[in-house]
């Protein structure tokens, strides 16, 4: 299952987020991972970050893709981070 | 065509971009953007774009998927944006 998310948190909770999502994604942009991950995988990220976040206040926008060919990936302007092997 | 895209833009250009990327998609997060757009929509977009941006610097990550379905969505927190209607 091919993974990309998107958040908004708040900055006092940005880093410990950071962290849980570089275990399991490839992190492209500040506040965006990508990567692979299982459904049990993703459901144990789950936990982990609605354990951080302010359920009220945090935004957490996660989009699955179960075949990676399916998805069609541009970079305009400069690459970032270490995802040129994932797609 | 859906299009997801998180970009990482220099503060002084970001409101630019914003503006421009609203006139096409539909905000969905701080630095993320979602919508339904035609080949001829995202070259336009990408050119208005291309020209606001230091392509050094700032990183603008598009993925398409042609087809909607194949996209599962899910929100973790709260629902930012007004994208309800978008999947």
């Amino acid at each position: 299952m091919h993974v990309i998310i998107a958040y908004d948190i708040g900055i006092e909770r940005l880093h410990k987020v950071y962290l849980v999502m570089k275990q399991y994604l490839n992190w492209i942009q500040n506040s965006a991972f990508e990567g692979d991950l299982s459904m049990g995988q993703l459901e144990e990220l789950k936990v982990k970050v609605m354990g951080i976040i302010d359920k009220e206040r945090d935004s957490i926008v996660v989009f699955l893709v179960s075949n990676p060919e399916w998805i069609d990936r541009r970079v305009w302007g400069r690459e970032r981070g270490d995802v040129k092997s994932i797609i």
